[in-house]
């Protein structure tokens, strides 16, 4: 099987890291619109109007899926997508809120979604979570985490008062959605701060989901990933092979 | 006279606040390519391309100067832009250093710039410093401060450790080079920790430059401002009117 995955830029690799990771794919195609990224702070339609372009790219490899690996994307773009795309569509917030209900989490209990602007703004991850019951959800925008995360900063001094500006006042929780992909490679310092909560990763939810739903390939090869971006496909590639940690998966040519 | 300006976004709004408080001009068309921002860390040939198609766009008003209220794309777009305009282009490049040598730092004082990755990767600024015979220079990329300000953050503990881990280690210096349009809007937080600097803002670099080379209108009437964006260009008038503390002077309509 063949997956397209799709991000604003690099964030979506953490997404494709856990695809790589669980053998889900015999190949992924990944695009990321490095040229245009971050889309956190855009216009809805300009959000709608990027994810179809990518998705006119995506499909010229006649792909068995497509992975909308960018939260911001996924909360504005799914619905054109899906009525476009002549395959199916996955988004991360649908994921996500599966691996909640999955993973032990109560209706009543207390949940943390963290994204960008444009992700909470939408009110995509409040309604999915109020739809499926969930009573107590606080939803918080944390623009700074993605520029943070780009300059490799996880953890120290900054980070902690960023945290303590962002979450300084909301008290506990018992889950975090990490709506945003770049969050996970915070994951140490987000688990530090919301001791004993439940982090919710978009890249292992969406395993989850694909699997639930027969989205995989039958065979355990390993993936072979081919990277595109709008700009600069060799820093793409670079960041991925650190990220990754899989260099041996990544396929120079087409 | 009619002055053109073009920014990645909303940073090049603390030049045009130095343009209109300084009467230079009749009018300004500013054009802030919201749906593509930020420029900083992007390609230089992204740039280039970024840059033609916001002087395409802004040649139809028929200006009579093209301002480039913009680090980055000073430092990546200038020749192009020159090479195309039928009127003059002036950056904020060239004026930095001028306000420099008019501000009566000496050749051999210690001079740091500082801007985005790809302002300060372009070496720009490094070399015409060199050029014009300054021998202490250092030059730091200092990504993070953009989305400080995109967020409203000018002060305060996140600013603090931030400039700690950019600025620590570095020492005293003479003047410092505010080489990204956003960074004024930092500047008593950056002068609280360079004490003593003279600190150069492109807004009001720029002035002098357009002076001294007269290319400025003769009357002092207060300067009409229209404003235009590839994306939200509501949200943009909406910070031009908080950060330009002059809504009087934004024309709704053209």
């Amino acid at each position: 099987m063949r997956a397209a995955a799709f991000d604003s830029g690099v964030g979506g690799l953490s997404v494709v890291k856990s695809l790589a990771a669980h053998k889900l794919f015999d190949e992924i195609i990944y695009y990321g619109d490095t040229a245009r990224a971050p889309y956190g702070a855009k216009d809805q339609n300009t959000i709608k109007r990027y994810s179809l372009e990518a998705l006119e790219f995506l499909s010229g490899f006649e792909p068995d899926a497509l992975i909308v690996a960018c939260n911001t994307a996924s909360a504005y773009a799914l619905d054109e997508l899906r009525s476009q795309a002549g395959f199916p569509v996955v988004g991360v917030i649908e994921s996500g809120v599966l691996a909640l209900e999955n993973g032990g989490v109560g209706r009543g209990d207390r949940v943390l979604v963290i994204g960008t602007q444009a992700t909470i703004g939408s009110g995509c991850y409040q309604n999915l979570l109020k739809a499926r019951g969930f009573e107590n959800v606080t939803a918080l925008a944390a623009p700074l985490l993605v520029p943070l995360v780009e300059e490799g900063i996880f953890d120290g001094a900054i980070v902690d008062e960023t945290f303590k500006r962002y979450f300084g006042d909301l008290g506990d929780f018992d889950a975090v959605i990490m709506g945003c992909t770049h969050y996970p490679l915070m994951q140490p310092a987000l688990g530090a701060w919301f001791k004993g909560a439940k982090l919710v990763h978009s890249g292992e939810a969406i395993v989850e989901y694909l699997k639930a739903n027969n989205l995989v390939s039958d065979g355990a090869n390993d993936t072979q990933i081919q990277f595109f971006a709008s700009e600069n496909a060799t820093r793409l590639k670079e960041v991925a092979s650190k990220w990754l940690d899989m260099p041996s998966l990544i396929k120079d040519k087409p």
